[in-house]
């Protein structure tokens, strides 16, 4: 018998890889954090000799989800100021909130605090771009969570940087200090093409290819946004990108709810990714991502919440529900974005985006064991014909149960093993009280 | 000291009327299944003597929500056969399954898996068309669940009834049945203009007005109902009903995804109710109502599920949250169907339609104490603004702990009390397995 550290069996296995197969009764054997095999379970007792083995039997066990695209400290401002006008929203209530506020304390109990709602939801990875990346990095070691984090970058001064070169700056020593970690990986993230210079985006795009990282941008979230562009430079925004090199697999272009034929050809002409938040766009009335198009077109689509200011949770099975009900009606076809290919931009598309996929996205052999358990044996959710369907359509956040990252239990039936979730929850809750004061002046 | 039953106090009451009003510390005095008095808790403990108290120290207490539109026994066919395009869907897998499988048995155990999955969900009162109502309005005298419930009428035989004249027969019957019961209230359901022929809507009218009660029908859910109907009569559907003397304060019109600007105006002059199911809709590709410009217009919508088959769940609170972010994306508004609003929708607003507003539909004295408690004190809803957005922008409805009917607790502490979770659970996983073999072409 040869000895692993786990088996973790399921009623169901959900692998991604290959697209739309569930495995019925299956297990996964894990050793040192990674999977070491994937087979029905009995196989799996007969092959391996397991320190520990959970037996699932209600549950679906999928990939850890990766949320492609969030801003998790502001977590702290959740519900601060929602139903307003785009404008008013911003200028009157989330900057300000922002100029005041924003801090090393605040990101970090912004973070720890999305963390903890991001696990108990099945996140086992999540793509940050904010101020004080550091600061999540400390916050995401401390949960053993796996992040994606940005090196921002934006021509405004902030508490955390007094301008594009020293954002920066500070960005590369970060990137540096995070060397050889498994778990921390450092991109490059200017924030847009209407809020960085071209000059820093040249700068940004060399950055990237002497790290090897990708670029993560918000790119054509609005109408007005691109006419702006088109006003002020004659072009597009995404043209200017391609004109800087930019346009590129490394390109991360998050939510491109305004994009002609040829703009979606020359994504995946290019190789670009497309980071999709239809919660988002729907709150802040942005438009309609063209998923069905871009996929057709062979665009590689993964998916996010965006900050929880626009959403108002991190909540990935939620998200992967509206995109698959989302993408149907835009596309005017009942059978666009099917549940499992929801499940994959949650995924396997988003580790292929951030370049990780070699390590997380799918469950097979030589993959880190990052896995979300979600129990499908309740009242809501009877009866089952097909497990996947469950997931996306009908389950939500809170039928999840178990979270492993690296093959560390980090959710165990339902609670979190490595964030104090009453601590988090009380210095939210202080956050919330002077934050709300302020906001409505009487702070 | 004046007698109640009981007194229920909340973090939060949020009464609906006045619409937005958010009262802290509050309580509910209830008496003989009615609300007594709504007032600060230290006010009513001042009041009232009271057998039982409830203290729901980190909850929004809300009305109970109505889902105005479903076809509860379909809850059987949950995820039987998703992401196919809509004819294929409809004739080669929900048609048959119908046809097979319905019967008394059917209705009475898919509505009650139905009314398990709604009461856990916060609903407390649901609008059904379906065959054998008789079935349906049993299961909910037996869970104690308030229900409005179709006398449907439809042209094609059925194992319920041969014809639309043997279907009325049994309609009117069961209404007759139905006399003086407080919690049961039949109304017509015609299926849809284009499955019920006009002498048969003539009658319906007829019997509506002796009656008093709605006609719930569907109406203008897709593009290809509207053209057929143009092509066939040389009149779009709803100038028909017009024409037939439907379109009055009594229409129920259900999805209401094509309108011109002049229809809108004639449902607003009519008084007519639209029942808006935005998730079925973005899952058939069905196209988007214009909630924005019909509640501009003065008419009351009110929030459905539809059927599980379309939806997949029967989630109220998701229903609200779908709602609010898609008339914010389809109006091109931020500021469209705030929280406040998506909340009124799906609880007064759907009293308003169904004629039941003088007795639920919001927490004011007089009307029945049907009430409904949101657990807001959780990690993933920290921290808290305005208690409204987290109800719909990130509660889920596992949320919800507590659900009361006429003053009886239906569900305390997230446990039915009147319905047998495990024996319904175990008879829908039967049905399951039946179904589902068939539908494979096993069976």
């Amino acid at each position: 018998m040869e000895r692993v550290d786990s088996l973790i069996h399921a009623r169901w296995v959900i692998p991604v890889e290959p697209e739309g197969a569930v495995l019925e009764r299956h297990g996964v054997a894990v050793r040192d954090g990674r999977i070491v095999a994937i087979a029905p379970s009995a196989e799996l007792q007969a092959r391996y000799s397991a320190a520990e083995e959970r037996h699932l039997g209600e549950h679906a066990l999928i990939p850890g989800l990766i949320n492609a695209h969030t801003h998790s400290a502001m977590t702290l401002l959740r519900g601060m100021a929602d139903d307003l006008p785009l404008m008013t929203w911003l200028t009157e209530h989330i900057w300000p909130a922002e100029q005041r506020w924003v801090g090393e304390a605040f990101v970090r109990d912004g973070s720890t605090l999305a963390m903890a709602e991001m696990l108990l939801g099945g996140v086992t990875c999540f793509n940050d771009m904010y101020f004080f990346p550091e600061a999540t990095a400390a916050a995401a070691r401390e949960a053993g969570m796996r992040a994606v984090l940005g090196m921002i970058v934006i021509d405004f001064p902030s508490a955390y940087a007094s301008g594009p070169e020293a954002y920066l700056e500070k960005g590369l020593a970060f990137h540096e200090a995070c060397r050889g970690e498994a778990l921390i990986r450092p991109v490059l993230a200017p924030h847009a093409p209407y809020t960085v210079a071209e000059p820093w985006l040249e700068r940004i795009r060399e950055h990237a290819e002497a790290l090897d990282v990708p670029v993560h941008i918000h790119l054509h979230e609005t109408a007005g946004e691109v006419e702006q562009s088109v006003q002020q430079t004659g072009k597009r925004p995404l043209q200017r990108l391609d004109e800087l090199g930019l346009v590129s697999p490394r390109l991360l272009a998050v939510h491109a709810t305004q994009l002609e034929a040829a703009e979606i050809e020359r994504l995946a002409a290019a190789g670009a990714h497309v980071l999709h938040c239809p919660e988002a766009n729907l709150k802040l009335a942005s438009g309609f991502c063209p998923v069905g198009a871009l996929s057709a077109a062979g665009v590689n689509v993964a998916l996010g919440t965006d900050g929880v200011a626009s959403n108002n949770d991190l909540d990935m099975i939620g998200e992967m529900r509206t995109a698959a009900l989302l993408a149907k009606a835009v596309g005017g076809d009942a059978a666009a974005v099917p549940a499992a290919q929801a499940l994959r931009m949650a995924t396997l598309n988003a580790a292929r985006a951030l370049g990780i996929d070699g390590a997380v996205g799918s469950i097979e052999p030589g993959k880190a064991a990052d896995l979300t358990a979600v129990s499908l044996g309740e009242i809501d959710l009877q009866p089952i014909y097909n497990p996947l369907s469950q997931l996306v359509y009908a389950a939500t956040r809170r039928h999840v149960t178990d979270v492993w990252v690296a093959g560390a239990p980090l959710v165990r039936d339902r609670q979190l093993t490595t964030i104090d979730a009453a601590a988090a929850s009380r210095r939210a809750a202080q956050w919330g009280e002077r934050i709300g004061a302020a906001d409505r002046g009487e702070g």
